[in-house]
């Protein structure tokens, strides 16, 4: 049977992918996509993620508004990373289909009450703050969802907003204290692990050649990845750090990693956002994450490419 | 016409005299309570709204429960002030009334967006956690709010947590935070200005010759400033903080203050909770609330002592 | 037999009066004057230092130049408050003896070390810079200090420098904690005390009377409290902060206030340098300084007019 | 001709293997070592650093206690790691040289203004309070030093301290934002490159084959690298820190790593002494270190192994 996922998301280019990419796989059944600022605007987010489900095929799929604006601070977007729309490079159709009513957090929370407890995974691949916005107005919810897969943090390769801290951590690290807090099983995939993950000009040839509206659409959106070699911290290639969520559900065994424990930094203006991931355990304090360190981009590709193939 | 409230609280013994204060008072319309996990946790803060509005004669108006938690960090309550039950020394019959359906976040923000702007004034008489939950979830309320006006802070006085800290502010700083970066007209009346209505033996007598159900519960969980003189602060009596909120919109000629700029330490250990009141205007910045800092104590215990007798 | 005291000094117009009000003591012995940066560079404070003492009468008196800088932060200094000489309106010949040589970090261990324990007093008007050095370069003089006093902080006054802090802590918090945590006995005289101290017109029109150069220069320091009365936080006059550390020493009678906990903050940008005084006892920290908060400022006046007649 | 240094240290395992090398390297000429509390209290690090010197032959470099604590926070020692000696498993004899009159602090400052500006160059070993406290007492040293060059910190090796602070920083935070706030042109060795420089059992079999009395204190204190290969994070082998100091001075080539900003976190409990080094450039920030990562360590230790049997 499929594994029930709710995608929380702030497309954004690599977000684009890993929707695809959950579309694509009949091991995953997408109740909804919840929607929140990040990247780019809310309206933004909101109206990509309907244009992705398009684009995949599944407009049947509910997309839901939710925050506009972090827990506690001021809003940061990253425009220069994904383009003015968030969808860099990429036009679609504007959507035929209206957003759901209702809030992305009451959705989350409705959904999870209606479902058997540990029935719903979430995947979030931005800032947390509709899930941490669920937990504080419903702190019954944290029973009942199975587990949290979430592309957030950096410990060995340092942050890219800050020195110290990852973009989505960084954009609402209140939202981040309380998913941490909150006692769910969550599994965070770092910067550490998605800097591997590269979209290289030779697998950028290979995805050009599977022809599909869906491959195509990321190639467009990635073609900087051609040309000049694209580098990022020099080194070749262009992270896709988001799919790396929902490859972890699909193959796990193309990541590794280890429970530790992990906080993040909300108080210091010069490490806010960080997440203290105590690797070797030298803090004494008990694992609430799984933390993913290793990927093996190769396979990561393989499947990537063949599930692409399966789309419109 | 009377002035449109919302009362959103955590009753508690001053909280409870400033909603009986609140149902006297034909110049203000009481839309509902929002009940918050604040004092005690939120299922005695919401049966204690019922009640007093029973009590009070009002079983009409609604009540709605709110949030169970702050927005951030772990809850503290005050059972050692407001006794287990959170109306130490009352003993009210269980409320006939059942809750709304519906949470306190998704009413204030209906009752808000319902209303015309500006036609809707909130009294907050406990952490901020609802109306900053609410203000996340939909921005567009903050030009809708006519005033919040919260018992909140201190300067002068210190706090009552901490040395540096109030209890309200402290219970959810990251609240107060949201609210007083909201941009809606804020009045503050902190510590400064309610340590100095205090209910002496000689008021408490007053009271008790009052006569009305309402009187007598006020008089009953404050029987405290009874016998040897109740001191505060080395000062005689027991201050009543909250109902100065109702009062201020009642008999704004009893308070005054001055508009200044405040801020909430949320990072310190050691400050955490604080208002940074700047009223002599050291920093610069612009002003964001009204503190109020002087009161008319015996204004208003002769406006408290004659509105009690209105009620049954 | 006169109380030997070494005074630590940024003059600074208010410092000014506090040295020419302890040369004219005979209860006092002042074994040596330190210079510190703060008020304005060092290089003018002990100058400044030096051509007080010749005013005074007393050029035998050395002078040490101490520390350029705080103990961690950068500098900041405050010659709007008391011009660029530091002796605002004041012109004095240049001074006729040398600084000592050795450093005021020094000479304070020195002169400790060589006394009997308990047998000097230090009287502190500025920044606590030189003594946190002494202190981390020389542990065991913590045990020979008889007493600290300090013009320090602020509570319910709020601070001078941000809404929260005192220049004297806000300049250097780090030595400030190093002091409050030394286990030394300390008094602080913060300014909820030194504003009520203030020199009117009416004082102002009493000092210009004496005839004594030191008062002459005195009042041309402060001649602003002449004309349109000069008001500072919307009373009447001009505080007169340091004077009333060597007052205390004099006649402890003019001054009340209790022993409780003061921790400084050093962590929070929001709240840098602020004083947390636990007047009320609500930490259940410790006490460890006594903090004056009341002031009989006729009184002072009375000791210190008394006093400016007796010198040169 | 030798290269002037004055070695600060907290002996401390690593450090004696640092200070021998540094004795049996012509390069260099050992003008003094200062000692500073760290690993153990003072009087322990100022003694090993004198029997150190009679173990390497050299009972002629004079040896200066410095800081018992450090610049603002509490000590804390590291016993568990160096033994209560310090030099876990060494026993030597009671050193015959008592240490040199005066304090550390103004040993490094008279030798420094003594000197040409550019002739002494600086190796900490410890936690930086020595020169931190001789850069507050006397700025103008900072324009006499040729270069500092620190063991300290960490960045993508995470903390060994708690998971974000290295020991030498966490120690004394506040000095470590004295020191690189100075402009004194500074290299730092961090953990991320002293892991990499692993004393495993082959290399300790070949340390014991080399006869001299130096060798083998070296391999008496680190015997725990024998037996069940002892490994530290899970790699064989322990690794030698402060010898990558010495070993700079002498072989340049052997490390490799970039100028970059870097800033010590000082505010934040969860992040205390955290190196926020900005290897990717993403703060904007002006350079202010040189950051090694890289070590060669096969080619370190045959400089040590060949250094340490030209020893005693």
């Amino acid at each position: 049977m499929a594994r029930k996922i709710i995608i929380d998301t702030d497309p954004g280019k690599d977000d684009a992918v890993a929707i695809l990419l959950a579309l694509a796989s009949p091991e995953l059944e997408v109740l909804a996509l919840t929607a929140v600022a990040g990247n780019v605007p809310l309206s933004r987010t909101e109206a990509n993620a309907r244009q992705l489900l398009e684009l995949g095929g599944r407009p049947d799929i509910p997309v839901y508004p939710g925050c506009m604006r972090p827990l506690v601070r001021n809003p940061v977007t990253a425009e220069h990373v994904h383009g003015e729309t968030g969808l860099q490079g990429l036009v679609l159709p504007e959507p035929a289909t209206p957003p759901r009513p209702g809030h992305a957090v009451d959705a989350m929370i409705d959904m999870l009450r209606q479902a058997a407890p540990g029935e719903i995974t979430l995947c979030l691949l931005g800032p947390a703050t509709n899930l941490a916005m669920a937990l504080v107005k419903a702190p019954d919810i944290a029973a009942r969802v199975a587990e949290v897969i979430w592309m957030a943090g950096a410990r060995s390769e340092g942050g890219n907003v800050t020195p110290a801290a990852e973009y989505n951590v960084h954009a609402d690290p209140d939202a981040a204290e309380v998913l941490l807090n909150s006692g769910i099983a969550l599994t965070l995939l770092p910067l550490d692990l998605t800097h591997q993950v590269r979209l290289t000009r030779e697998r950028l040839t290979r995805l050009r050649m599977i022809g599909t509206a869906a491959a195509r659409a990321v190639a467009v959106m990635f073609s900087d990845a051609d040309g000049t070699p694209q580098r990022e911290r020099e080194q070749e290639g262009i992270p896709l750090h988001d799919p790396c969520v929902i490859a972890w559900l699909l193959r796990p065994g193309l990541f590794s990693g280890r429970r530790i424990n992990v906080q993040v930094e909300t108080g210091s203006p010069l490490a806010l956002g960080m997440t203290v991931a105590d690797w070797f355990g030298v803090s004494g304090r008990a694992a609430n994450a799984t933390w993913l360190n290793q990927a093996d981009a190769a396979g990561f590709f393989d499947l990537l490419l063949e599930r692409l193939a399966r789309l419109p």
